[in-house]
């Protein structure tokens, strides 16, 4: 299984090769938003609140668009303060990923939107009081008539507008970008020397495209075992397959300085220390401390600016509202 | 008692009366912001859930900036989802307060602010861990000297710019500020009929001022016992004195639409419950449902511009930021 995982990986080098004559990550470009109110309506949605039992948890709560679009912690922090199962991946540059959560059992982003609203350790709510909840507020209901044309609340409008919203959330302009885009001064020579490791090291079998991840699946562990206490299973809980446990989607690499704390368990807080980890478990390679930092200072230049977001106001709760229920059973 | 502080209440008409010879309730001007780099770090501070222990609970969790400055609890979730004592008063306006907290335990917004981080049933941290924190951090150390000369950051300083940002939560140019400003069709009848109740039948005693409230303390139950299951004692938790016991400090009717739930225990979610429950303990009224209705017409005219908020975005931690325990005991 090692070997056939290796094969993946070789062989995705090779074909991303060729896709891409030039190089393998991909400069990414700002979003046009071309329907600007159902953004602005799946904003407010993903800050809402009252979308969790406990009128306390908004998407923003562990996808925090002030830290990177996660909550920076090994696991979030759900419902009655439930524990997570896995670290949350972030929301920015997400639309670029293949599908969506580590084990990409949600096709895509508002796919995944309706899943952590009905988790009973996330945010603890019903898909059903979600839309009662939308509905209850003349401040929701007149934009869906706006945006969709009638009043109809459902969770798949609630889900395609914060989907909408999540699109927009890209971070281009990384001084990497600028490199590639020809400015030679754009990032340091430390930078380009571990831009030169990670490609030619096989980084880039897995990291590339314009979110430097986010294009398949790859095994964790596929060298040397990964260890760790995380119980999750990977693609095995989606597929079923003995061969797919441990085999996570591999995230993006943008935005890396600001989404630790690294890896689906959480528990790498050093860049320096998740890429020895990396190269080591998936590449069987020891990397010098000086090849560690120039890897290092070229991943640090893939932070993009960040979104510029205007926190929402949003409508005040009506008669028809549901209770908040945050100390409940 | 309840006869001393009856008069003491209708001392309050007579001397407000003689020092706003127009009306008791004061327009709010927008603020002038004469230090914007202090304003800007303390709405990073603001929005830093870094000063919990958590990693997870920032200022902004209980008092949102996009619901009206409170989190919409009875009480509010605080580390590993502890219950809190009290409703969290609004941030909004708060500067117009004669003191902070329900019952008036810290003298201003910097006082305030170093309240909840070092709580341990709120965000559970030390006030040392917050300063390491925050002295961890290149990109707060920055801010630091340019605003105030130099990179010493203690508690003292965190505060002072998290006030600076409080101070700027002022809500102008509701409709009634527009209708004290002279515009008689900024508000309907009902409301202006609603503001004659308001006024000739005691609530402006106590609700006065430009925050229509706040600016001084008073009994709950006044003339008749407020019932509820909440334990707080009010300004006897600072006194001492028997006779302060259940005086709280008279909160904002400023945005009284957008915080709900009402009073110190949260226990009522709808306006006119609210009035017919204050015209009633308090004044010993009973207001027909018409006349309850006026009032709460008034009441929703007081809801003014919410600030304008641009998400900050906050620095990356370093090796030598305390790392997050949400789940540590």
């Amino acid at each position: 299984m090692k070997y056939q995982a290796l094969m993946l990986a070789l062989s995705a080098i090779i074909g991303n090769q060729v896709a891409n004559a030039a190089e393998p990550i991909e400069i990414i470009q700002p979003v046009k938003i071309t329907d600007p109110d159902k953004v602005e309506l799946g904003k407010m949605l993903y800050f809402e609140p009252r979308l969790s039992k406990s009128g306390f948890i908004s998407c923003n709560s562990c996808h925090n668009l002030s830290t990177g679009g996660v909550d920076a912690l090994s696991t979030s922090i759900g419902d009655r303060w439930q524990q997570g199962p896995i670290n949350a991946p972030t929301v920015l540059n997400a639309d670029f990923m293949l599908a969506q959560f580590w084990d990409g059992r949600a096709k895509d982003l508002q796919e995944q939107a309706g899943g952590p609203i009905a988790n009973p350790k996330e945010m603890g709510f019903t898909h059903q009081l979600a839309v009662t909840t939308v509905a209850s507020m003349p401040g929701y209901r007149e934009r869906f008539v706006k945006i969709y044309g009638n009043d109809k609340i459902d969770i798949t409008r609630i889900t395609d507008a914060i989907a909408a919203f999540e699109k927009t959330l890209v971070t281009p302009n990384s001084p990497f970008d600028k490199y590639l885009a020809g400015d030679q001064q754009a990032i340091s020579t430390d930078a380009k020397a571990g831009y030169n490791i990670f490609k030619n090291r096989g980084c880039v079998a897995c990291h590339n495209g314009p979110a430097v991840g986010g294009t398949m699946y790859m095994k964790m562990g596929l060298i040397k075992p990964f260890h760790t206490n995380n119980p999750a299973e990977g693609r095995k809980a989606v597929t079923g397959k003995e061969a797919d446990k441990m085999v996570f989607k591999v995230p993006t690499l943008r935005n890396i300085e600001l989404t630790y704390p690294y890896f689906h368990d959480g528990s790498v807080w050093s860049l320096a220390e998740a890429v020895n980890t990396m190269s080591n478990v998936q590449l069987g390679q020891q990397f010098t401390p000086e090849e560690t930092a120039q890897v290092v200072a070229f991943l640090k230049t893939l932070t993009g600016d960040q979104p510029h977001i205007t926190l929402p106001i949003l409508p005040p709760s009506t008669a028809e509202t549901p209770k908040p229920q945050p100390f409940e059973q």
